[in-house]
Parts: C-alpha cells; structure tokens; sequence
C-alpha cells in the first residue's frame, strides 16, 4: 500500500483545554506525513470563526444566543483561564494561534460545518482565511468510511 | 466487498448541544445506507428514558441523586436552553423528537447500556419505544472490532 | 489472521463520571483477549497522578493554577459527587480504584502524556506504578493507525 495514513477529528468544543488536544493530534500525524482532516462543529465552529477566534473573553456570543465560550472552561472562571494561559505560557506551550499555523503549515486541511452555520448564523466571510471549505456531515462521512481514525473531541 | 459502511455512536451526554451531534451524523449515514448503532450510556441514557426523555427540565435526577441534565448545557442557565432551542426552531432545524423519529424511520439501531440501568435504578418499561435492545460494553465491543466508524460523544 | 483486536482509548476527563466509561470498556474488550491501551492525557492525567488519582476532593490543583476536578462532575456540587459515589457503592458498582486494579490485572496498558507532564510540572515519580510509560502523540498515533478501535473520552 503506498496509501497515507488519514486521522479525522470532529472539533467540537471551544473551550481552551478541548481545542488544544485536537491540534497538538493533528500537527503530529501531519509531521508524520498523514493525511489530517479537523471537522469543526457545534462550539468547535467558534476556534475558525473571525470575530470569536483566537480570543478569551468571557462576554456573550448573540449568535447562538448564549455565552461565548471560546477559551472558558466550563466551570471554571475567566480568572482560571488567565491562569492556564500564564501557565502553558511559562511552559513555552504554543499559544492557539501557532498551533493553528503551525497545522496549516503541515498541511492540515479545516472544515467548516455547514449545519452550524445555518444554526448560527455564521456566514463564509466571518470564517478565518485558513479554513479550506465548508462540508456536510455526509462529505465527513465519506472521509471517515475509507478506513481513517477518526475521533470526536 | 458487499459490505456496509457502519457507524458506532457512543451517547454519553445528555445535554441538548452534546444530544443533536450523534443523532445528525447518525441520521446522515443511514441516509447514505450505512448501517448504524447508537450505544446510550451515563447521561446519554436521559435522551431514551421516558421520565427525562425530551423534555427541558432543570429539576432533579432522583434515580442518579444528581440534577437531570437534559437540555441543560453545562455552565448554561434555563434561559439559554430555552434561548438556544427558539433559535433553533427560528432556523428550522428539527427538534430533538424528530430526530429521534428521523433516525428510527432511516433504520438506526438504538441500543441502552446494561451497567446504567443497573447504577440508575432504571427498567425496560422506562425506556422510550424506539430503543431496539439492551446491551453491554461486550456487545459494542464486538460491533466495533468489526470495521466500523467509532465515535464517543 | 491470528492478530489480536485492539482498543485505544484517550482519557482526557478527570471526573467521576467520564473516568468511569474508559475503564469498563478497557477491562471488558481486555477479557475478550483484546490488547488494551488507555492514553490519559490533559484532566485525565489527575487519574494516574499519585497527589491527585483516587480522592475525590474540592480543593485547587495549584500545578495547573486551577481547581481539581478529580471527581467534581462539572456543574455539579461536592455533596451530588458524594451522592453519586453512594449510589454506586449501594448498586455494587467496582470503585475507580478497584477498576484501576481490574484493568491492570488484565493486561490494560496505561500510557502517561509527555506534554501534560510538561505543561503541568507532572514529574514521573508523581505516577501512579501501575502506569506503564510516558508517551508522546506520536506512538499514540502509531498504535491507532493500526486499525485499532480508537475512541477519546
């Protein structure tokens, strides 16, 4: 088999400590010449959306009608999250913004998920520019069928 | 190969953002004639439970001795819910209950975990019509080793 | 083939209720002659860490500057997670520690993450010993191309 390895991920969370797993993942299995695709749905949609990406903030998100949750850990305060932050700082830890360069970098591709979008009201303009495309669930399924480890963060 | 593409869900949630995943994708793949399972486990249980199912309710869980948490986003108030929920209707996306219809009607298998109802106190009578069997880990297991798409949600 | 099936599964939860899912399927698909690998990682590190594994206990986690969520369920209260460990124990359902002892007994392999250490200040000798080694995403992602069922929790 001369085929690549394909890792998929389901980025489904905008909180900070969930939207770091998915791509320390997938800038690894790019590194190691996979083939990686990070599907972002639901609260995932707010790491790829302009006007929400790569800020911690605690004040409400009108779109969806609820708090913006990006970068706040459920249960925890803004205060808690300052913290993690200073912390994966001092750790030298990538920051949000680097890991996603350095995925688009390794040649990661990010999809956007249409259904949230109708949901929410998020338009292809409000995307960042590192989003490749905007898929279905059933584009994702077909990537998923061909033998791919596929895991829902 | 005459073999059909399967999809494994794992329900372990049972709050509303974390319930319309499983059902969506699920309803997808049996639209493309996949054969497709959902396993409901812990909080998942709530969503096929005829006491809890479909309904948005902040009181208490007396079975597991914790708040239900059906339709209650972590972290999230009444109001969101219920915030989320009109703002759902106002872009026409299905219910919860007709999804659960949707899924039933394309032909997805809805299996209740054994050790659950075991920890919960819950019967067969309390599950909803549309639940297929009850099965544990060991059976799942089986389902998965087979090729199938896995996901725990 | 005589090759085993194998079962990977992330742990990245350090509550009561998501540890609970990755041991029972791990030591079930271990009876079933399955190879068996848990990869704890972020919050799920606290379950093999020596201060924090087994007590379940309200106070903060200064290494990462933010509350332990070892056993605290998020939005719920220390008496539910107190109520909930009752229910179990009345249900005769294993504890988190005999669960650790069952899996270990039956081959489960159990796989610290290098970055969590890294990130939180974790050293080797905070390990609990039934932990195996300390990997990166790397091997993980060697194991699960594999074609093993590989679920994140």
């Amino acid at each position: 088999m001369n085929e690549k390895k394909r890792l998929l991920i389901v980025c489904s969370k905008g909180t900070l400590d969930m939207a770091f797993p998915p791509f320390m993942m997938a800038t690894t299995a790019a590194s190691m010449d996979w083939e990686v695709h990070l599907y972002f749905t639901f609260w995932g949609m707010d790491i790829i959306t302009n006007s929400k990406a790569l800020k911690i903030s605690p004040v409400g998100n009108p779109s969806l009608g609820l708090p913006n949750v990006v970068g706040i850990i459920p249960g925890m305060t803004a205060v808690a999250t300052w913290m993690m932050k200073r912390k994966m700082r001092e750790s030298h830890m990538p920051t949000l913004e680097s890991l996603i360069e350095m995925a688009k970098q390794a040649g990661v591709k990010f999809h956007a998920c249409s259904p949230t979008m109708k949901l929410s009201g998020i338009t292809k303009e409000d995307l960042i520019p590192q989003c490749d495309d905007i898929i279905g669930a059933a584009t994702f399924l077909d990537m998923a069928g061909d033998d791919a480890v596929t895991l829902f963060i």
